[in-house]
């Protein structure tokens, strides 16, 4: 019986997209073969797309300046569109809370991407994008300012020292109400729980 | 409060991205959504690349005409390698099978990839590589057509199929020993399986 021996697993082309698939969140070595396998069947329907938009987005994504979401145009199309409610702030994490707050469809305000939460000793206001929120908050047309943040120890301590840092802006400072799980994540609830905490959101 | 209507829920660019992505197998439009945001923190070391690995990929892939393998050159780098035993054909449903076993570093002779399983009165003989492999296996130098196939009814009806087939071109015939679970599919083994599978073949 022939000895053991390593071949080259896949071509090397090929082998760096496996590598590259399996860095996406989701995606594992195996699933990646799975998915260039089935990329490669799909030529011109999925691969060659695929490719276009990657580069595209690569090429055009920008950081919108306001509300530090995610675009290809800066301001973002949410902060462009005179349709939102230029009294209502929402406060989020990151940009999948943003996102997955604007799917629910329930919030016609405009947002404010931390990028992360306060953790004192290791992640400061100015780490986060809090001065900026405070220089948005001073603005006369803001009424109201919405702390959408996880429901963990660091979501209510970033949310307590917003609430802090903004007392002297004059505006509302409201949170989510618990409608959200203790301990869960944000990103994580289906539209109904969230627009439950969105209607039910009490003065913090 | 804010009555629900329906914003784009991401802009234009990133949505298509996502969807694209979302049709991968192994994600959905969740996990999809996660991937977009990881590749734009990622820009230059992850989403660059990886839309040129794919533009790549799509431009230079082409299928073996000798074995069937997906590859960037034809014949494949397999086929191509001469410290490959030409006296051993292994014989696999698709090319995620041909992966699987390369992969596992036991064999080191050539492949034959059938496209599908023959299955009476839907897939027939000509609709898998049937002719080709008879072809092949006319050659002097070829020995032994291991049949790799999954241990399934279609996949044991085409051993038999196949075996039949065979048996007036002087090879002899042996298939995966029962190692592999029964009713398993060979894509998801294990390489010590396969490598127990591979090592007890039996003559078919």
């Amino acid at each position: 019986m022939p000895d053991r021996f390593t071949p080259p697993a896949a071509p090397v082309g090929i082998d760096g997209l496996i590598a590259l698939l399996a860095k996406l969140p989701g995606l594992g070595p195996r699933s990646a073969r799975r998915a260039v396998l089935q990329l490669i069947k799909k030529r011109e329907g999925l691969m060659q797309p695929l490719a276009r938009a990657l580069a595209d987005v690569a090429e055009s994504i920008k950081i919108c300046g306001q509300c530090g979401n995610v675009d290809v145009v800066d301001p973002c199309a949410i902060c462009r569109d005179p349709r939102r409610d230029a009294g209502l702030l929402c406060v989020v994490e990151d940009v999948a809370d943003l996102w997955a707050l604007d799917r629910a469809g329930l919030f016609r305000g405009r947002y404010h991407v931390l990028g992360a939460l306060y953790r004192p000793r290791w992640v400061g206001p100015d780490d986060l994008s809090i001065p900026a929120l405070i220089a948005r908050a001073q603005s006369p047309d803001l009424q109201e300012v919405i702390l959408a943040l996880n429901a963990t120890v660091d979501g209510q301590t970033t949310a307590h020292y917003i609430t802090d840092r903004l007392a002297d802006c004059g505006v509302e400072v409201t949170a989510l109400a618990h409608g959200l799980p203790v301990g869960g994540e944000l990103d994580y609830l289906d539209d109904g729980t969230l627009a439950a905490a969105l209607k039910a959101r009490r003065k913090f």
